[in-house]
């Protein structure tokens, strides 16, 4: 009898993303040809076998990807290990994270570190709690030579994030939520982004797994809390079943979308621009929309506005100098960087 | 004193899109160059005044755009119409209608009309009465000789269209709601598609215009109204007050974004047939996925697909015949379309 197939399951998922971690790394540190015997006295030098790390915090997503890593990497020759980080957030969060550690040893994982950040303000405490946690999983790779970073993000996560940049209204890029593959190098991996996260929950208690509720997840001072618990059960009872896998499926089609129409203005921003380099009114009028948006949001970003700050009303102002020109004025942008048509030339820079 | 402000918000709405309206009359019956005094004793003839209909259930929506275009028009010399649809769906619909008739009489819209229609139920209930209500209005503007119809479609409205269209998880055409100019020759126009539901009632309030609650707006078997009494408003309450705002602006970039890939779609495809017209599978592969699975779903329906029945699954999947070639037989498509990989080519027909 094999293994229930909830475990089944995240064990499939683990396994398909350490076969592309290792196609990638033998596509990256492929030799060059060598002459057979050449050197007969020298055995061809084995490269050290891969390691993957699991992020995790304890919860039932991670614990379930920490146990599939454990049960998997030996079969592939990849060393599997594993990293918690201590936000410091809540009273005795340093003992959890030690809880945690010893929990990823008993699953065999080597090595297993436990991280303690420093969460600051920035972009409110979810952004900053976010950025953190990052940054301090970046070092660790780095410190251990890991080959990739495995993150617990289930598809109901996906969906969650996908109403969240819904709610931005700025665009499909806001709606392609997480990527499976991600950061430098492709070093973060998210093998459970198609999995359900009660799968995972499933998976850890048939395992005897024992995982612990980030009391933050039901807080409803946070947002992602609040639609979690309220706004997409709300909306399942309205649409049916099929949400999260529906907003899933948007974020990866929107993906597509929004990399392809980035490709597009890229190629095309270089024909729109005049031999000293400024972009012709003209010209831009020629192009779709979509396409132009794109070219005016990028020379406003490369002129020094902040992405973040830089809203759709923003650059719907910019693309009426083109689109609804009767004189107007210089526009201000976040960033002091001002926005103006001057004979026939639309000219972005910091004022 | 000016108006309130709600109504003077509607008005300013309707007067917006009576100037566009004007503004492509003349654009397209633009007559050709005549020699000034050539016939002295025949004075140009003057066209005749357009008349703009208004679709009026009696609701507060619809109420309020009566109620601003019998305002409006008369100043742009235009003449103002109204209709109404009777559904025949509940008991005392005609005596409905009729009261909508006297309602927009009193407004001074005329000629006002209304009519019956035979709701069938293809794709359910909802989408039955939509079809039977627009082949009504399309045929009432070819009586009238309308240059447009008028719909009263708020922001809210297009934000229930966008979380129903996420429902379906097809990709971003499907968020892009409904447009501000529809239909055969632009007839349909939604002067308030930026405009919110509250601003609507509240202008038929201080106008002192009865309105008229359909109950089926209320009733919890149809999934709008489920989503409109349930869904949106937990949205609201996780995401914030913005969430409206946001989904009616993510249907416009949404519907540019998807206007723009369609055209690369449809100016690509050429570039992928062989002289037999054939899709090449090499350079189809080479495309953006967002490209090539466009070029795909085109081809399927072109092959005879019911477009409604073909999902991101099916294309996925035949996408893979080009990405994921491990010599996988023939895929059955909706309306017994057959896709199938043979000698490099990529052949999509009916079996």
């Amino acid at each position: 009898m094999g293994p229930h197939p909830a475990v089944a399951a995240i064990r499939l998922a683990v396994r398909r993303v350490l076969h592309d971690i290792l196609n990638d790394q033998t596509s990256r540190v492929r030799p060059g040809p060598q002459l057979v015997g050449a050197h007969p006295d020298r055995t061809p030098e084995r490269p050290p076998s891969p390691l993957v790390i699991v992020a995790c915090s304890g919860g039932a997503d991670s614990m379930a990807l920490a146990s599939a890593l454990a049960f998997e990497a030996p079969k592939l020759g990849i060393r599997a290990g594993g990293i918690t980080v201590d936000h410091g957030l809540q009273p005795g969060s340093d003992l959890r994270a030690d809880e945690v550690v010893l929990r990823m040893r008993e699953l065999g994982l080597d090595p297993v570190e436990s991280v303690a950040v420093t969460v600051g303000r920035e972009g409110g405490p979810e952004a900053a709690a976010r950025d953190a946690r990052y940054a301090a999983l970046d070092a660790a790779a780095e410190r251990h030579g890991a080959a990739a970073i495995l993150l617990g993000h289930t598809r109901d996560d996906q969906a969650e994030t996908v109403l969240l940049g819904l709610a931005r209204g700025s665009g499909i890029r806001s709606l392609s939520g997480m990527a499976a593959v991600s950061g430098a190098d492709g070093r973060y991996r998210r093998p459970f982004l198609q999995l359900d996260r009660q799968t995972a929950r499933k998976a850890c208690m048939v395992q005897s797994l024992p995982v612990w509720d980030d009391p933050h997840n039901a807080d409803p001072a946070y947002t992602r809390s609040r639609l979690r618990h309220e706004g997409l059960p709300a909306l399942e009872k309205a649409l049916g079943k099929g949400v999260v896998e529906a907003l899933a499926r948007t974020a990866q089609l929107s993906r597509d979308d929004a990399d392809a129409l980035d490709a597009w203005a890229r190629q095309a921003e270089a024909s729109v621009r005049d031999a000293a380099g400024l972009l012709e009114c003209a010209k831009l009028y020629a192009l779709p929309p979509a396409v132009r948006r794109r070219i005016l949001r990028r020379a406003a970003i490369e002129a020094g506005a902040p992405a973040g700050a830089l809203f759709a009303r923003h650059i719907e102002e910019i693309d009426r100098l083109i689109t609804g020109w009767r004189g107007q004025g210089a526009i201000n942008l976040p960033g002091r960087v001002v926005a103006q048509r001057q004979g026939g030339r639309l000219v972005i820079r910091q004022g």
